[in-house]
């Protein structure tokens, strides 16, 4: 099975617990909602590709893992659109979880995403129960304080933030779980992993900005050119399209260099390569290259 | 050590964790208003009486589950108050978290706490690696879908409820949880102990309907008479302040009824028999006695 079609399946599991007897069922909507269809998956890919790599000899494991990280990015996606911070409207080119199930309904979805995170790690531990403390662990702090993606968002309501630090809270440390997560399933050391999914972290918010400033609201499923309307800090702003573009392909580059020796480090090279390469819009990606 | 001093050391310990390098200050501020100065701590209490009384022998996970368990009641009580849900002004006799931190910072804090909870058991483990699962699995699903804490909350957004799965799920499911975690932190059997805080978490919320109707708000630390004026379903409109007290009575003795055999079974008792004493304001106590 794909890699994909396991993260998926991984997911419906996890939120069919959410389907049981006692659940309220606008608040499984909801949830639904938030986790379905699918957007691009790129975070469980990762994990499950650096797993891969590594051996994958617990896959149930990593396939938690990987759902877990997945569940908890779309809770952030679900509270950061609600009216108290973004206020989006659509999300994925749908209306976003506030918008379409009121916001009581919006902010204990995004509640029971994240405990569903840790739900699923717990019902897994049997399969491998000395490599779930650092799963968890690694989980937990990427989501948590003092500087996973909570945080990253609570520099919103500082009246100074360090870009780098907000930017790699925020979305850093999701990507340097993953991988991290991904090892840690595989009974390989989670440390040593955390370099490459930190670079692709950031060579993923690079492409989120260049996608901001070239594509439409209908091309990226939520509103477009937001970076410049706002004012905000960006890396097309910072470097220009083309430096921004160039940017990218550095990031790539020492996320390839970044890969620990493993079994799989050639396929994971390619791997790696393939997904930086579809992360810039299709005219870009064609110039690039 | 007395149970209240390992409680108030533990969730200083996990607070502190977002005063570590990269958090903002503003959330670390609104985390700590949420948790301290403390409230009653019933929830913690009972669970390291629980694994008290049968045997304790791993006192660093027994007081990460009762801190995890306090964490999550704490990031309850933040959301439950925000404006899209009851909009409380105050909350343990001072503002609630959104009036005090703003309601981004408020949504926030809670989201940080549910995960720290996880945080502070991954942290735990390596103390009783096999415990981990049942008590993070019992944790969990005390907090989440289909039948915890959130799934209770989300009740209120049905257009019908049964009063009785709304109160055990928002309720009682964080009780059963206290004791059946520390009976699992103890390495015993997490099941057996869920009957006696399922008592107990419906003790405490008869107790909270009869404070509801008989204290004000200086006394209660937060609005009063809520119930009546909201129209809401009580135990005090269901059978009148003297019966709402005999059901207390009621379930104090099922409770202690529920405790199965264990080797600190008679000193669970007598706690057991002088806390449900204390629910009840100091007048009724005295007169029910």
């Amino acid at each position: 099975m794909d890699a994909v079609a396991r993260i998926e399946r991984t997911l419906a599991a996890a939120i069919a617990l959410a389907e049981g007897p006692g659940c309220p069922p606008r608040l499984a909507q909801a949830m639904h909602h938030a986790v379905f269809p699918r957007g691009a998956r790129v975070r469980p890919r990762l994990c499950l590709a650096v797993a891969a790599a590594c051996g994958d000899d617990a896959p149930a494991l990593s396939e938690a893992a990987a759902a877990s990280i997945e569940l908890l990015h779309c809770a952030s996606l679900v509270h950061d659109d609600l009216p108290c911070f973004d206020d989006a409207a659509t999300r994925r080119g749908r209306p976003s979880v506030h918008r379409a199930h009121g916001e009581p309904l919006a902010v204990l979805a995004g509640d029971a995403l994240i405990v569903l995170a840790f739900q699923i790690l717990a019902r897994v531990a049997p399969v491998a129960p000395r490599r779930l403390p650092p799963v968890l662990l690694t989980v937990g702090d990427a989501v948590g304080v003092p500087r996973g993606i909570v945080a990253g968002q609570g520099w919103e309501s500082e009246p100074r933030c360090d870009l780098a630090e907000y930017q790699r809270e925020k979305t850093g440390s999701l990507f340097a779980a993953a991988a991290a997560a991904g090892a840690a399933a595989a009974g390989a050391d989670a440390m040593a992993w955390r370099r490459l999914g930190d670079r692709l972290g950031e060579a993923y918010q690079v492409a989120d900005d260049i996608r901001d400033a070239v594509l439409d609201e209908a091309e990226m499923g939520k509103p477009a050119g937001q970076d410049a309307a706002h004012a905000r800090p960006s890396a097309v702003a910072e470097f220009g399209l083309a430096g921004a573009v160039a940017r990218l392909e550095d990031l790539a580059a020492e996320a390839v260099a970044a890969i620990p020796p493993c079994p799989g480090a050639a396929d994971l090279r390619a791997v790696i390569r393939s997904e930086t390469h579809r992360l810039l819009p299709r005219g870009l990606a064609a110039s690039a290259a």
